[in-house]
């Protein structure tokens, strides 16, 4: 009797494309009613995309939402759909539509509004109140329905309705990736469903959106807190499970603590019981094909980011093909690495423009990862150009002995021919800094970190060695060569130039970056843990001297707990020193 | 009897620096504490300067923010001091402490966190409770204490604080400046303080933080709303009054209204009574000298703000000196005069890049301007390195036509010889772009676009020719010379082009933009108003389509309600149509 098939539409939206989402949104209804489905649900703010911004200040927004939301309740005969969208009243929510055949039967308001990392949502929301968690029937199953944030908090709107007679906890959510994310996830999830014997459906968006890319890793949970059905990761995907809520009832009968829980809750005046559907579902149903989801390894996920929050990136903003610098190091040919994975060969071009400082391996190197990748390489010398500045300057400069200025000219010769490239044939430029360097300010403001989107922004030097390795060991074979992932770093812009000339090794640097910058740990706390004091030092100043060339890179993926970007908010006027 | 001699610190503190911002408050204490001050007040976290963004999630900064709070204890005998700082309890606050003879007496919480515009306080803080607060009696003088956004708000701690006994609202601020917020502030301030018979001390912060200007204009209100002390506009300055508080009890004494009220304020549990100094003040002080400050016109102000503005941006991050593209037309024109202005001339180098595109007016008008500004003017033409790049990228544009490209590589040329004279020298870079061309994108990333500070970012064009003229009409004379502000805009990137060839004449596009940006009106709604239909929608396409140089965009003064920056934080993929 009481069973319910449920559908979870882990898809990916884009923000303000309210007739592209709905389209899609009315597409999987139509393969959901197919199946036989119950209740079909959507990711938060799936008509509008997430996060949609300061464009939740433009009523002309609110109102187009509104009005593709209705086009969804006209569409959804005969089944229940859970949908994220902006409900505007005295105020605006972040809130879901609960509708049943053809008709808006209610609408919950997020609870707890997230306003810490890259969130901002009391900018723009108001919070609903914790006295409208109504609880819906439907074929006989309670459902509490609750949006992100609200589940993480343990004596938040879960347990209210789980205690005012919810079996099924459904929580709509676009919750973003970064690493180690979806495990502490699923740990949440499945302390949350035990704790209130309840089935958690768990729908989360997925999807690149700026510096954000949203996982999917949506998630079906019994009473246990057992995961029963799995989203992809990184990927749309429509998941159907059968619930079966006989053992959620006994198994609270049977326990005396959830009883007098239960009864509190219902004194507090939370679960407002609502009939959505009371004809019990038919049991004729063909019984659903097994489905086995495995989830990545951390590389793996980090590596998968990069890649759809790349194609999402190029594709959202109507961009066909890109173009990179091709150095032969390991941070621009892991980027055009990706950059293939996300958009296929076709669509890459990489640039190699060698200078009087370059070396012979460094042009060959580019030559067979171009081979290997099967994209289109281009030479373009930067020689000629180079000089005529050094011709042109020399009046300004007598006297002054070389020093990084005349790096700077080139790495920023090289930003010119590719944006001049981006221009003529309308491709994006992809910059190939990795976080070490834009901590420590080891790239040139529009040089190497001029273009659209900055791919492993966010990835450490260190990581990106391992994320080549892995990419590799997925080939099966050296896709990108051992020359390029072997050699020691140069950004060979003066003769002979090594990274470590001016910055500590790598492996020495990114345990301290992580601690000054990931986790606000002081220079002394630093240097306390057994990390060398004058390196320690060094980075803190150079991280705090970089602030204002930060402010001015491009987007790119976060894939860390604290990317820069709108995770990380200094001031470039700041004094303070770390 | 009731009088009392109130000190306002109207000081320029500066983000992370706690030993500066101290000596300044210790400095000032001394100078207060000579003129038999009663009670000195400091601005809104004055001891760590605002806004810290991020910075407050670094426990060390925390810390370094009590250690220098003790400074200021220990500093304060004979004296009672109301500070801002960051007040650390079980989590923290954005908090006055109010300080006697040597003893921190009680801390104000701010109980108002503005999470809107360019503020992000809930990010950081909790709230203070509206049942905490206290009023401090001096002298037998009642004193409520608030801070910034609390007065904002008619039913907020001010009526609070004055029903429960407090003759005298100190409100600490840090209110960052705007075209027309002085009156609007002014206006609050008087309603506030006639609507609770209080004497109403308004100290704000000034000086320049990244893109806001806190414009001072300090204020002291008697209990009619008239001012009775007024602080300069974007200058330091120490306002000393002496407050009489006989009317305000005669005032209280026949209004019932106020009686009433009273007593339920008490009945609401605020207004604790703190006593902080018994002794009656002397009344042999000498009179304080009459003091005139008359505020400045709109066009005015918005000149101070931008010169304040760059001045501290600059000098706070250490520069001395300035230099920017002086291109004969307006932009540049007014950020030359606004920086010899802020800084002086000999901190001041404009450099003339002429091509072969530039007019001969172009250059002279830029000697004539640097000639009557008193600054060095350098002519670097950037022929030969332009011609450098055709013929390196002729291959690639093969059977190619001539577009924007060339005209972008000009652009960039322009930059990277900024930015190398920037690295070789120390000189900080200014960018020239206005607002107009920032919202439709007319403008190069990486060129023109390129610097650490764009002064006039936030200046719509059109407001850009009055301040010109404003500026000449203070000089007496044409120091901005006529035939820079009467010519057409042109980029000279092209021969013979104007910018009208691209867009709309700018009396047409600026208010459009203004409805567009700031009042976020749908092209419907602009369009409704009287506007020209295709030119709504090509400057709506173009502002759309921009969001991704705006992102890469140094920061600049907010002189209107609503800068590009924190104020407007739109997503880059989107597809919404406004």
């Amino acid at each position: 009797m009481h069973r319910l098939r449920v559908g979870m539409a882990q898809m990916n939206a884009t923000v303000g494309d309210f007739a592209g989402n709905t389209r899609k949104i009315l597409d999987i209804i139509s393969q959901a009613r197919a199946l036989e489905v119950d209740m079909l649900t959507f990711p938060e703010l799936a008509i509008c995309g997430y996060p949609p911004e300061d464009l939740l200040f433009k009523p002309k927004f609110i109102e187009e939402n509104l009005r593709f939301l209705n086009k969804v309740i006209e569409a959804s005969a005969g089944i229940t759909l859970v949908v994220g969208f902006v409900d505007a009243k005295e105020d605006i929510y972040n809130a879901a539509a609960i509708v049943h055949d053809g008709k808006l039967v209610s609408a919950y308001h997020k609870i707890y509004l997230p306003n810490y990392g890259v969130f901002d949502e009391d900018r723009y929301f108001r919070a609903g109140a914790s006295s409208e968690c109504p609880v819906y029937t439907i074929a006989g199953v309670g459902i509490g329905i609750n949006i992100c944030e609200d589940i993480w908090y343990e004596a938040g709107p879960t347990s209210i309705q789980a205690y005012a007679g919810a079996e099924v906890i459904v929580n709509i959510s676009a919750s973003p990736f970064h690493y180690g994310k979806g495990n502490a996830r699923e740990r949440m999830l499945a302390t949350r469903a035990s704790d209130n014997v309840s089935v958690v459906v768990f729908n989360n968006l997925v999807g690149g959106q700026d510096e954000l890319v949203f996982d999917g890793n949506s998630l079906i949970l019994d009473e246990k807190g057992q995961v029963i059905a799995r989203g992809k990761q990184f990927e749309e995907d429509l998941i159907i499970a059968d619930l079966e809520i006989e053992s959620v009832f006994r198994t609270r009968l049977h326990d005396p603590r959830w009883r007098k829980e239960k009864l509190l809750a219902e004194q507090r005046g939370g679960g407002i019981r609502v009939m959505v559907s009371e004809a019990p579902v038919s049991l004729t149903k063909p019984p659903l094909p097994a489905r086995q989801v495995i989830t990545k390894p951390l590389l793996g996920e980090v590596y998968d980011a990069l890649v759809l929050g790349t194609r999402d990136y190029v594709r959202k903003n109507g961009f066909k093909k890109v173009l990179m610098g091709l150095s032969g190091g390991i941070d621009s040919s892991l980027v055009a690495t990706i950059a293939t994975d996300a958009l296929g060969k076709d669509n890459v071009v990489g640039i190699s423009m060698p200078s009087r400082y370059s070396s012979e391996g460094s042009v060959t190197d580019a030559e067979l990862l171009s081979k290997n990748l099967g994209i289109k390489l281009k030479t373009i010398p930067i020689e000629e150009i180079f000089q005529a500045y050094l011709n042109t300057l020399m009046p300004q400069f007598e006297g002054k002995e070389p020093d990084v200025t005349e790096e700077n000219i080139q790495a920023r010769i090289r930003g010119n021919i590719l944006m001049a490239l981006s221009n003529k044939f309308g491709w994006l430029v992809l910059a190939t800094g990795n976080k070490s360097e834009m901590a420590t300010g080891f790239t040139t403001l529009y040089g190497d970190m001029a273009g659209g989107f900055s791919v492993i922004k966010d990835v450490p030097k260190t990581m990106g060695y391992e994320l080549a390795k892995y990419r590799n060991s997925v080939a099966g074979y050296e896709l990108i060569p051992s020359a390029i992932i072997g050699k020691a770093p140069s950004p060979e812009l003066k003769p002979e130039q090594k990274t470590t000339d001016t910055l500590p090794p790598y492996p020495r640097l990114d345990p301290i970056l992580m601690a000054y910058v990931e986790e606000d740990k002081s220079v002394e706390q630093i240097i306390a843990a057994g990390h060398d004091e004058a390196t320690v030092r060094r980075a803190a100043q150079l991280v705090d001297r970089s602030e204002y060339k930060r402010r001015q890179a491009p987007p790119g993926v976060k894939i860390t707990p604290r990317a820069f970007g709108r995770d990380r908010r200094l001031p470039i006027t700041n004094r303070f020193k770390g």
